[in-house]
């Protein structure tokens, strides 16, 4: 689509302090959902692009539209009940007993159709968009079944039918071992790599494949396994890792050239060092570490001494990370992990583009990049990060289609 | 205003289970803005009221309309750029030293006019109404001369005009020592006690009246006789205290029978049981306990043993709690101070109530209470706490008027 936007002042998060300091206002021409000029503000170019659709910013802060690089924002059920069973001194142990925990989730997703997934899926996504998602990646993970996986994500992807929002995929079977595997773990990735990660590949379900690499999810051999699977099917390959505890996930991770390595507060120098050779993006996800009160932090310092680009999901789920928030996510990474809100703006734009494969057209404003930006009611970036419920969302732009926001 | 509200599932807040248990589905009748019946669900009810505006709640759960006991609302200026240069490694000494801190905040709110400041405030105030709000507690403090304190209880007070919303003014003059008396703490304190008290007084521009006691702020001879002078001229009191050490605040607010007793991470058992006695309410602002990374817990446990009512404030500030969010309130307090959902929701209802003094009339579901009310998209009342950006406001009641919300 096109589009001009005037008097609009740029934060375009490409390289170097030019990308985060505030532009002089200038006009973004968008045509064909790209953006074709970036010009000083001047009379004659409206002139030029007369018939084109017109927003006067009116002095405003453009961004990228943020992007939520790990989400696992489909889901059925309810963990409201656990969370209270927990406060009034359950153990995790006695509500796991009682089929809560992740089991629950999976149980009612399982139950639920498409239809019904998607139902429950917007007014989550919505929630994201008001906090300047353009792009969302959504993990499965909940199904674990050929059959639920797939359901998932036919539901995820399908969101872009219902939003102006880009949705990426990532198929997340190695989540759990579901009971009827339980004590075959092994047996369970068997299932996943000879039929499930096939079936989602020739479908094109899922743009990557992910697996919780944990003592409490699959160990470094079963990791690989997928890992492998996912290669010879031409995936992408992302990893939660590092959580809590230092497996060894994130190097298996670099090693296989893996788009990111998540959360990853357990992670050591040489973990760094090896994402930092791969490419690979290190997605940190404050909100996990808020709601589970961990206190081991990411090895930020190591992070920025070896440029390994950080950046930030809202780790969306209904166990351990309940939020559908990205600038809560933003000002959790500052307040909590104690990025500066630059790198919290790029963990959300540029970072996050590369977290999901796509830096060469997202997560920055610049020619030739796609038209998915967010028109701010602030004077400075770092507001994005320092307050909620303030400072918010005037518009957003998705493919160059220009849209308000309550 | 008249109303009936049918298919409604209350969760009253009334004393004990049955408070928080949501009913079974039933009606509630509003005359002239005042709940009158509370009728169980049947044919006839609409028959009665014919004549009466409608809403169908269709099942959904009814609590109170949240009440905020404790804001900073209205101010001008912005303190993102420190948040970012302390999160560059500024230090607090640097920025306070370029004029930073507090004392920025105070110019901004001097030079502005009440419309400007009332510009700045419908946004957080909108915010907050989001979030559940029908009440609105606001505190002077960014003036520090009888004229721009005036300035700001009058521009609070006027946002009545704007919104439906209840707006209560707390005079804080007693916030920091203004410039002009550096170094002269007990002569500014003489000013607030001899002329800014006596006239807020008598213009009624506050309900109550306030005090920053701490080693930043003012000790407790300072604080006594700010109490007293309110005391003298019919105010009611409240008090920051201990909220960074324990100076003998909070004692001190129990002894001048104080509505409130806020932030109290440093209160003792000895603190504990005088607030106890008094009928003070305990009112705890996890939001600057996350913001300034603090670790000393208020006293959870004695406050329940000795059944202090527990009220959740946002302490929204540009300083140390720049969240207009009351959900976000009611997550931290379960997540960091480990309360449970149904002492978070009494915390934004019946006792924010009491810790404005209104326990009579608002933060209940009851007959002869103020149809002030939050009708939600949730099934269970646990859900307000446990997460975010999910399970949203529906409709707001304020005086027996409908609201929808976006
Ligand atoms: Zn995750
Ligand atoms: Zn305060």
């Amino acid at each position: 689509m096109n589009l001009i936007l005037t008097n609009a002042k740029l934060v375009s998060m490409v390289d170097g302090t030019s990308g985060y300091d505030p532009s002089n206002p200038c006009s973004i021409v968008i045509e064909n959902g790209v953006i074709t000029h970036l010009l000083p503000e001047c009379a004659t170019t409206l002139d030029t692009y007369v018939s084109f659709p017109h927003l006067d910013c009116k002095g405003a802060i453009v961004t990228p539209g943020f992007i939520d690089p790990h989400t696992h924002l489909v889901f059925a059920g309810n963990r409201a009940e656990e969370f209270e069973a927990r406060l009034q001194g359950e153990s995790y142990e006695s509500i796991a007993q009682r089929g809560g925990g992740i089991n629950s989730t999976v149980q009612a997703t399982r139950t639920a159709s498409v239809e019904s997934l998607i139902t429950l899926a917007l007014p989550r996504l919505d929630s994201l968009i008001k906090s300047g998602c353009t792009s969302v990646e959504i993990k499965s993970g909940y199904g674990l079944t050929l059959e639920d996986e797939a359901k998932m994500l036919v539901a995820a992807k399908s969101l872009e039918q219902h939003r102006r929002i880009r949705i990426t995929t990532t198929l997340l079977a190695a989540h759990a071992v579901p009971v009827e595997f339980r004590n075959d773990a092994d047996g369970y990735i068997e299932y996943v790599v000879s039929t499930i990660i096939p079936y989602v590949a020739e479908h094109k379900l899922a743009d990557a494949v992910d697996v919780f690499c944990e003592s409490i999810g699959f160990n470094l051999q079963q990791t690989e396994r997928v890992f492998k699977a996912a290669v010879d099917h031409g995936l992408a390959i992302k990893g939660h890792t590092e959580q809590l505890s230092n497996l060894g996930g994130t190097q298996l991770a670099a090693q296989y050239q893996a788009l990111s390595a998540d959360h990853i507060e357990y992670l050591d120098e040489a973990g760094v060092l090896a994402i930092a050779q791969s490419g690979t993006v290190a997605t940190l996800l404050p909100g996990a570490f808020y709601f589970l009160r961990e206190t081991q932090l990411p090895p930020i310092q190591a992070l920025r001494l070896h440029k390994v680009p950080m950046a930030l999901g809202s780790d969306l789920n209904p166990g351990t990370s309940p939020f559908a928030d990205l600038r809560l996510t933003m000002n959790m990474a500052c307040t909590l992990f104690r990025l500066t809100p630059e790198e919290a703006l790029r963990g959300v734009t540029c970072h996050a583009a590369q977290a999901i494969g796509q830096q060469d057209t997202l997560g920055k404003v610049a020619v030739g990049y796609t038209a998915d930006l967010a028109i701010w009611d602030i004077a400075h970036p770092s507001e994005l990060s320092y307050q909620l419920g303030m400072g918010e969302l005037k518009h957003r732009v998705v493919n160059g289609v220009i849209e308000d926001v309550h």
